[in-house]
């Protein structure tokens, strides 16, 4: 394995941004003019791969967006529902929440289903909604939650979505390029993702892989001009351009972290690294005494939420901060009944990293005199 | 002078993406989490220095935005105008056209005065506009239209906006940075720049240095939840947190360029070195035979326009193509109503990077058999 970091560089064990390795952020230390043909070029190829985790039918479309993942999602929502569509907006977390605020903005029609602070949306409870409302055009999901860290059941979701001919996009910002989900199993309109989490780039734009036959009728449902994937897309299609000047840099990174998620096997590769940094992280913390939010069955091999130490010793911004006098940041909590905070097991994190931040993590406890081995009891 | 380049990097005769140095590329050799404090300091110190260049009297903020150019000026737009509200819109280009785009996307009232091509607006036309509406409650002005290279009179427009009471938005994009503006002698509601052009920093990121007391009264203007400036102020300054993920190694980028600005001398040094870059070019490039767009006193010091030479074995393409070939990149015209090319001055571009095109100019014409000396004859 690549040790890709100088040792003051701290370990992120945050969704994103995350570490990324230094052979990506090298791939920076050039300059491109935007207009150029080999910037199209690098354009074309990092749409094309991308296409190719999800499609291999020809349906299916990348269009990048500069900004945030927040923007692409904003920028998909906008384009692909129309001003008369209304949105199912499945919630469990932050992400959820915020689609909603984009509908009010957009001024889109919605209703919710709002499972709270981690419950997993399901099937059954899908179908009754559908089934009740017919103006429902459009069916909101986010892949994996990372308010809570669950990774919520994409495939019964869509299953249903698509019985009752209905059309589903998924907020994978978080999941996509650890996680597989493929046309062909799983049916959905849109999947949306950013440089900056799975595949390991550095933050500063978004995609959303399209169904074409979708996107072909969305000219002028969107409400933002930098937001409309519609003319994005046709814009590309005609000059081989972003519209507007994209963040050279950050591509080029990303066509390197593109590269490497390849070298490591692609997806199942990447699950696999995850998904030990998980178990690894997990079973050490619970040999602490922590304790996850969600049952093994619902974790995400993405980011963790545990409880916050019960112990009067206790406060985050001090146990934050040892941390990361230790060199770790970890994350905050976003749950609304118990006091928590998130470990991320995304980026380039190996078992060092895990063994080393467990280690730290007794340090900590030790220094903030919480008792080690029980500090949730 | 430094030679910031590898020889095999192209050298960008560009508006932007410019050429960057290496030392601010180097600066995205890390990784930050956009949570943790050290980062929230680089966004104040870079909110900060940016304010600074237009005023010293504590009635602007900067708010920055994820994105192009255009993403900011759209979000200054949405925010700023209400949806009573009603713009005129001074067009002599692209930009100015991309303006009214933007405000059909969101549905505000708007007239133009559009100049064509090239022309600037004066202000007797501005007042004579202002004069008959007085429904109009903002004026929108490209400071320096990169369409043709103008630089725009943002006194005297700024000063009748003033005189009949209503509010000047300065979209500053090429300019800010080389071009002196300041609150103390210009009147303006805000100005709007990005990253990657004069402050020599890398794309990725925009910011608009708004009046206070403006953006106080645009609560619930905007038309997007990523766009909202008055949202993203409230979180800034409750958190010092950008509200969705930033382009973290964009912007250290940027603060290692700010601090390159300030060694150069500031908005004024680099006035004088891009004036210089532009003298030197348009002597050269009228010694060859070539003509400029616009007189003298239009010629801006970020962008020069130059007529295509008329000679029958002239293809722009072509011309591209040999220029690269000796690692020069420059950008098409704009025209409606002449074929043109267009030459940057900005970006790490010194007296070598001058020279060196102008030889190569010479060497090309040469290639495609135009006669040296008096190509647009």
């Amino acid at each position: 394995m690549n040790q890709p970091q100088t040792p003051k560089q701290p370990w992120l064990l945050t969704p994103g941004p995350i570490n990324t390795s230094q052979t990506v952020k090298q791939a920076m230390l050039q300059d491109w003019g935007s207009w150029d043909g080999d910037f199209r070029a690098m354009t074309q190829s990092l749409c094309e791969q991308l296409v190719s985790y999800v499609d291999n039918s020809g349906e299916f479309v990348c269009v990048p967006v500069q900004g945030s993942g927040t923007f692409t999602v904003e920028a998909t929502l906008g384009t692909l529902i129309p001003k008369q569509g209304k949105a199912l907006v499945l919630i469990n977390g932050a992400y959820g929440q915020r689609m909603t605020k984009i509908l009010d903005y957009m001024g889109r029609d919605y209703v919710v289903l709002d499972k709270g602070d981690y419950e997993p949306p399901r099937a059954d409870e899908v179908a009754a909604v559908l089934e009740q409302d017919a103006a429902i055009t459009h069916v909101l999901l986010v892949h994996c939650e990372t308010s809570s860290g669950i990774l919520n059941p994409v495939e019964e979701i869509a299953n249903v979505v698509e019985h009752y001919g209905r059309r589903l996009i998924i907020d994978s910002m978080s999941a996509f390029g650890a996680i597989d989900i493929h046309s062909s199993s799983v049916r959905f309109d849109a999947i949306i993702s950013s440089a900056n989490k799975c595949f390991e780039g550095v933050p500063g734009f978004g995609f959303a892989l399209i169904r074409k036959d979708a996107l072909q009728q969305s000219a002028s449902n969107a409400h933002s001009l930098s937001l409309d994937l519609y003319d994005q897309w046709h814009y590309l299609e005609n000059t081989g351009q972003w519209r507007f000047t994209p963040p050279t840099h950050v591509v080029s990174a990303f066509i390197q972290a593109l590269k490497e998620h390849e070298e490591e096997g692609g997806i199942a590769g990447r699950f696999a690294r995850y998904s030990r940094n998980q178990q690894r992280l997990v079973a050490g913390m619970r040999k602490l005494g922590f304790h996850t939010l969600l049952a093994d069955e619902w974790l995400s091999p993405i980011i963790v939420t545990f409880f916050s130490p019960g112990h009067e010793n206790f406060s985050f911004q001090r146990f934050y901060d040892l941390l990361k006098a230790h060199n770790y940041i970890i994350y905050p909590g976003k749950l609304t009944t118990a006091e928590s905070f998130r470990l991320g097991c995304i980026g380039q994190l190996y078992d060092e990293q895990i063994d080393g931040l467990l280690e730290a993590m007794v340090s900590v406890l030790d220094e903030m005199q919480i008792p080690d081995g029980n500090p949730n009891s």
